[in-house]
């Protein structure tokens, strides 16, 4: 570890999410406060490999904090996988006079990080950008606050359609692993029924949950299914099973797809991005290394890498019941 | 035909579009302005053989100038096909004491009317509600310019990742038979080639496209394509043909589906459906019969309902040339 | 106060605010999932002065959840700070067999709600619902997270005209006593500086801070203003005050006012008003009384009315810090 | 005149309008397309007059048919409103070979145009670039449908609130002296009256309107105006002058500004950019000089400087009897 940090690195690695550049921008202007340099990292760690490095002063950052996208742009580099890809990496940051690193993405950034910085000691700071807020140690993962809001807009014009024509929507959206995106925007939405990966619901609840819902005078209905839910089938599947069981429902799919990752950030991960920026960057000044920095009741914390990589964000079981209230 | 109309039904029917219950708020509200009753008609033709009618005045239409979808929902009518339904339909119109019908949608709702007509000679004028602008008689259906908005607001969101990642997308926009949004929102969202229905580019123009565009430096690139394109092979098929061919590119796909049909009405969508429904309810007043209200030069102007039919709305091939000219 | 509860009365009060709807739509589905009578109280504590009751089924809060604004209307009630007005409100309630309050809105409709109480001791529960975020006990009132990213919008918008002229923009937001609004969605929106109430920052710092951008070459500046700023001058005083001490700035003035408290509310907004109606309902149900429902560390919590009231929601004013380090 | 066009320059002049970077974009890659140079200039005449230049290529203008305002950055420039100017403006533009120009703007930027041309024969093509569409020889100016959609979007959530609380609206959009906003997103946002500077209704009818309103039993109403509007009073005026006649409303005033300016610009506004970029680029390599490109009955069409600066863009005189039926 350096006695004191004079050069800071900052990339994007993994998925692009709404608030990324917000955060980089916070990095950057934070280095500038305190009188530290910054160096963009292009591609991620690919970029870090080929030596895609730029000089960032503030002003280089002017106008992004509303922009979509990571304006150092995203890679998955299979040669950073590698000890010899790590070597390359890790002289092009010496031969840069970088001393610190903020990372910023998911489980696989982390990871990639924490291998690196077990190599070669190199201190790492790492902020959660990803719209599945499938990380533990943060309430809110940058991006996700923006893909709910997107989520349900498109869901509300999806639902005027379904009541115009008294329709079954099945509506898939992100979420391999984690139905946060999913709970969450389908009570925003009012949705009928949510599938999500944490919880098998069983088909006959499903149909159970449509026959009620027809019976009690809906005329329409919008079920959220996350990529990975657990009931076994895929979307277009479901449909066919509904449509075999439930001849009155005459259902139609819509999968959000990659929608859900652009757009400009909401004010909450524009705020985030711009508080876990300055903690990541002040954390490693003050000599911190290997850590997430992340939200907790409201408040900025850091957690391990190691934990924030092998922990499993829970989403809230009370949100099932309330799911089940409204749909009443 | 009736000596004075006293009494006009209003009714939408086929797929839904924004701007539909601003053009029934002005059917509804020219009727109150000349004294004349209004009763809405649900479910389109088939809520008109059920008698599901209801008396509207201009308070029955507050607030909704800015809604998509439609109040008075959309169905499709088997029975209105059949001599029988439409003779249960006719008595009903005559047992409420309807003299005139203004019928809100597209192809298959004018030529229900027309056919209507043509067995009872009942004045009927239509007003073009349809997100794909594919009726002759008129520059702009009603919803078509909202969907334009609403699909370069999605690619704008999408071009986030593509340009995160130096990716491809394929966005398949709606579109059978008409190339009007895959071509004005691909020239919008500027899209490096868009696919439509009225013109065969053929697959090598699309590979040296893409090849060019990588060639001139640019990281990434959407193609917009309309889901009846005339290249023969759906998005998917494009896609895996695509990566066969041009092993650089690793293509993403997005199908937007159903949202294009749904969300608030822009200005311009407001104001025509204010326009068309002042032009209908007042044509009809006036004695006409068996027309469609369009825009034509900005002006708005009556086309025979026999001619909408029949005629073909047909793409501005100079931005064809446009769009060439853009994605240099 | 009632053995058992067996019919709820639902209101909202004072300022309107995006998520009012999807609160009484969670209060009018709780009741009715746990087999209880909903009763909508139009206009607020008015009317129940007039008996202004309507009965709410499941069905009657269909697709309001993305509505903003409150279906059961809001207004002032000078006639209810009388305890003539409480009595014909309690007579009116009594008469219904409404035997529970849910009252939505902020101070003022907790303090009248209080007092009501104190009375006819009639079980009370409030749900937060303002922009402001100006209520002890909840992190979030309804409306707050759909008002930043309306201020934050508008601003980006302002911001495209502020750097295409190099022009200086003072944007006023709400909050008289509360610089929430003004704290977040300046961050959000990157402004150069922002003024509120809790905090006399001087007419010193201002004209330094704007010197400073000035020299470090950023070519345009936004400066986000509370109502109630501490600073002792209203906008357009303020902007005279800085072109005559800053004469290389021409300044524009912007005020947003009401379109802050419209809108539909962001998922954020929706999700938290389920499951506040929900806490509400189902407290009422358990026997509580005079408690506020509310947000704390992602949690749903109550909080004495009285405590609600005479407590006050600071700022985080680490929150300023992070502000100063973004405008670098 | 040059034999022939090999460089051309490219400029924005005056208030900034959504659309006016689609119009760059444009210019840029239709020079390219036809082997053609092109020179960015910035800051509209006054960089003409200082040689802030920069050569642009396709890639220049890369992500930025979706941004609000210029990347040219645009001026009022006093300079160049003298022969002193205008000389240093022309040597520059012959130093740096180029030899024609495309200027983006409103009237004073083509008034400008002229007066060069004029002394210089500099072939000169105009595009009109202004929210107000107030140029004659175009149905829509760049940045008009944008506005119209921002002014409705904040409409319909003042009405949020407005019908909440039975509330009386005066907005006032921009139109100094042009009623085109005014006018079209008053029909739009459902306004009971709209006052435009074209005409004067007379406080009398205002007040009658508004008394019509309540007795026909509508609980709020906006009333959309223009800030050039003839009635004589400003707005802040209007509503003390309507309280005090008509003591049941309570009026509230909201004053948009310069959000209206800003913001991603519609599909119309940037299909319609790239479109006239392409025909005022084709046209000065024509050897056309001296006019305008823009919008005839949707052709792109040319008409004479001279005449687009002398005449007047006409508000379509139906659209207010369509108001007067709407609000019934």
């Amino acid at each position: 570890m350096p006695e004191k940090i004079r050069k800071v690195g900052v990339l994007t690695s993994g998925g692009d999410s709404p608030g990324m550049n917000a955060a980089i921008r916070s990095v950057v202007r934070t280095c500038a406060y305190h009188n530290t340099e910054c160096i963009g990292i292009y591609r991620g760690y690919q970029g870090m490999i080929e030596g895609d490095f730029k000089e960032m002063g503030p002003r280089s950052v002017n106008n992004i904090v509303n922009k979509g996208g990571t304006i150092l742009k995203s890679a998955r580099s299979l040669e950073f996988k590698t000890p010899e890809g790590r070597k390359k990496a890790y002289d092009n940051l010496v031969k840069a006079g970088i001393d610190a690193l903020v990372v910023i993405g998911g489980d696989g950034t982390f990871t990639g990080g924490l291998v690196f910085n077990n190599e070669y000691d190199f201190p790492i700071m790492g902020i959660p950008g990803t719209i599945d807020n499938d990380i533990f140690g943060t309430s809110h993962t940058l991006g996700y606050d923006t893909a709910l809001n997107t989520v349900v807009e498109v869901i509300d014009k999806i639902r005027d359609t379904a009541s115009s024509h008294n329709r079954l929507f099945f509506v898939e959206v992100m979420g391999r692993d984690a139905g946060h995106i999913a709970l969450n925007a389908g009570i925003g939405a009012g949705a009928e029924e949510i599938l999500i990966p944490e919880e098998d619901l069983g088909l006959d609840r499903l149909l159970d949950s449509l026959k009620k819902s027809k019976a009690s005078g809906k005329s329409s209905s919008i079920v959220v299914i996350a990529e990975g839910d657990k009931i076994g089938k895929n979307v277009f599947e479901l449909k066919d099973y509904v449509e075999a069981n439930l001849p009155e429902y005459d259902v139609r799919v819509s999968v959000l797809g990659h929608m859900q990752r652009g757009g400009s950030p909401s004010c909450f991960d524009r705020v985030l991005a711009s508080r876990l920026g300055v903690k990541a960057v002040e954390s490693l000044l003050e000599g911190s290394s290997n850590f997430m920095v992340g939200l907790q009741s409201d408040a900025v914390i850091l957690t391990p890498l190691e934990q924030a990589i092998k922990g499993k964000s829970e989403i809230d079981r009370e949100l099932l019941r309330v799911s089940d209230i409204m749909s009443t």
